[in-house]
């Protein structure tokens, strides 16, 4: 081999260093770029996404199985019908039905003070009432589960008091709520197995304030079902302070919330219908349920807004892509996704594939990446491809991830995952609470969540995964 | 040569590939990643820097030469000596003095309605003012400085009425207000040359409500000064479908602002003296003069709170870099500039080098990524060892950039500028207006921003640039 040889093995090796570690150029089709360009200038131009918001949650407060849940499939069906979505429909599904009652009530039996002093609490979802006269219990606090169980004995007839807070150390917020959850979805039947008559938990969020932050909790099989409440951070931190200072604390607890049984309520269902491979679906959905304190802003009227939103701009810009880009909006993510797990059914049972589900579902917050899963790196790498188009809408980075309750079945069943990623620092602040209303959403902050949204969708279901 | 040789470099170019273009690993010192982490913990544990900018908010509308403005000087100063900086103290700086004045109103002089209806208008700063009983002109309305240019004589008289709004299309606010401020800064001028009375100017924001957002203008001084007023987005669109329908709209405009000549304020500065170089500084900065309509909050005493922070939690967590650390909080940003020049003049005088300018004057919004510039990447390798503790703070980019109006005469003289970047899409919902108080900004994302710019800072200070 001649020594030109050799130094055009290396000057090829030197470029091919070069072209790998350079910033990626522009890739992927010409055709695609011109409508992501064209989904940027149509969408940011106005701010409609935040109209659908306003429309969902104008609805009301969607508990599952309720009438304002009933009332926003209808509204959004027809917007559906009117943005002329193709094979717009209901799905039903059959859903249980909560209900919070009128009266939710907790109140320091017998304070220092000797007068009553309240607590801003509220029933987490799922939970069973008290008597009508209410519950009266000298309380324990406790950081864990485990804690209850080690204290055995001592939590018998006593309502038990879960007070580990978020660890505000931890920089990503939805980590910090999964770290401290526990105590909302499995502390009342923690300590009902050692004799707990009620539980009250801390709520979950960073701020420290009056509005107490609701969420389901799961009651064992094997253990007595007792009354849960959330109590609001500024009360949880006045009962701690009050706990070490007196020998006995008691809280009288009236809660009259109910299970209902249950209804027939509905997924909603509407398409861009692809030009060449229809049964090929590129999925974007959210949830239509929500919280009942609030109206479910940002959880998940958000999430579905920028669906709906994402065809209609495709619409908009007169895109055809090769598969099909299908919005779901998912009924009862809430009490357990049992409308994922319908929709996941009925598209088995009619043959479709879905290469991609992408669910909104993190609040309609500022957008900051892209989560693209899948085992394999394919989908990723033809959205890096348009990456320079993105960063400017507020995709700073592309990486594995995404999914979400709704559309867990789907991807168990070979979907790849995907989902914008956004900005959680406030998220906590209203989830599941009363301020989960639409002011606390920023309209163009939605929107650019939407464009993203619709420019992944149409990769994707134009180039495949 | 042999084929195993040949078979080697090839090796070697395809690990030497993957090498350059894998994730980068953890790089930099084991000190330093340790007092990042530190810093994480210790600053994410509590939200002091929001405390900061609630003491300096308390302070009032801090207008370059008022009272207030003196007020954040003398707090800031006592901020720094409570938390232990060293060689703290204000430096003089002549500052010009422009007051709002009691009144300013603007009326549809002759509404079709026939009865008067106020437009949300606020003066200019550096306005003149009209004559008490005000000026009452027909408006024409404009797009663009050029557009005045060429209507010559048709201006003569009027007042002329700027209302190119921000270009929502445009992704990134600063972009977009950049590409429609000159209507703000120079409209003036360019009207007054024509014959013009008076201009209103849109104000910039994307929003459309009843807020006026106001800010400087400068005078030719080729030109008449005539009095200058900013106009809420929701009556810009009032009175320019108005326009559409009328022969002629006049408005009366009243504002009794003016200059009230020069008086003494000051810089305010302390640091942490660095234990080898101690001349050698790395300024983190903000501005603590503000408009008037609001309390300044986003803009900047944010700014000046995350630069406290910094400094101070360098100091708790028991850092001394090997360069200084210091924070200058500069007067007079929104009127030009003089705290900087000042400031970089008297550095120049002690024989001070500044290495790195971080000036944060971008709201206190969450962190994005950094903008570390600088004719060479050293200061940005060097911070970008550091990647992987950043990234969950929410740092997703290190590009080149930086820079501000009051670090610009030390960027001249060969510092590297660096800032943190944040969200800047509800920056413009509140610059300059009634809504840049305390209650916009988010504690925890401000906390963020200090804790990366104390690490910023460590890093920098540590390792040079």
């Amino acid at each position: 081999m001649s020594r030109r040889t050799v130094r055009t093995i290396c000057a090829l090796a030197l470029a091919l260093i070069a072209a790998a570690c350079s910033r990626p150029g522009p890739g992927g089709s010409g055709e695609v770029r011109a409508a992501i360009e064209n989904l940027r200038e149509t969408g940011l131009a106005r701010e409609r996404a935040y109209a659908f918001l306003e429309r969902i949650t104008s609805a009301g407060p969607r508990l599952t199985g309720s009438a304002q849940a009933a009332a926003a499939v209808e509204v959004t069906r027809q917007i559906m019908e009117e943005l002329g979505f193709e094979r717009v429909h209901t799905e039903p599904v059959e859903v249980g039905h909560w209900v919070r009652g009128d009266v939710e009530r907790a109140v320091l039996a017998a304070p220092p003070s000797g007068t009553a002093v309240p607590l801003a609490v509220c029933a987490l979802g799922g939970s069973v009432g008290t008597p009508a006269a209410g519950l009266t219990a000298p309380v324990i606090e406790v950081r864990s589960l485990d804690e209850v169980a080690s204290l055995g004995e001592a939590v018998k007839g006593r309502i038990v008091f879960y007070n580990r807070p978020m660890d505000r150390r931890t920089p990503e917020p939805f980590a910090a709520y999964g770290a401290a959850a526990d105590q909302r979805v499995g502390g009342a039947s923690a300590a009902a197995r050692q004799g707990a008559v009620a539980v009250l938990v801390r709520s979950l969020t960073f701020r420290t304030d009056r509005y107490p932050h609701t969420g389901m909790l799961r009651y064992d099989p094997g253990a007595p079902r007792i009354p849960a409440a959330a109590v609001s951070t500024s009360d949880a931190d006045l009962l701690s302070a009050l706990l070490k200072k007196e020998q006995e604390v008691s809280v009288t607890l009236r809660l009259d919330c109910r299970d209902e049984g249950r209804v027939v309520s509905a997924n909603v269902v509407g398409e861009l219908t692809g030009s060449e491979r229809p049964d090929e679906i590129v999925l974007v959905g959210g949830h239509l349920d929500s919280w009942d304190l609030g109206t479910g802003a940002h959880d998940d009227a958000a999430g579905c807004a920028a669906a709906l939103e994402a065809v209609a701009l495709l619409k908009d810009i007169g895109a055809r892509p090769r598969r099909t880009v299908r919005a779901v909006l998912f009924m009862d993510e809430e009490f357990g996704g049992t409308g994922g797990r319908a929709y996941a059914a009925s598209a088995l049972r009619a043959g479709e594939r879905h290469l991609v589900a992408a669910e909104s579902d993190r609040g309609g917050f500022v957008p900051v990446g892209l989560a693209v899963g899948g085992r394999e790196a394919g989908a990723r790498t033809r959205v890096a491809a348009y990456a320079d188009l993105l960063r400017p809408l507020g995709v700073s980075f592309i990486v594995p991830g995404g999914g979400g309750v709704d559309v867990a079945p789907l991807i168990q069943g070979g979907a790849v995952p995907a989902a914008v990623m956004v900005n959680a620092q406030p998220y906590f602040d209203v989830h599941h609470s009363a301020l989960d209303v639409a002011s606390s959403v920023h309209p163009r902050e939605l929107e650019l969540q939407a464009v993203i949204l619709a420019a992944l969708a149409h990769i994707l279901a134009q180039e495949g995964i």
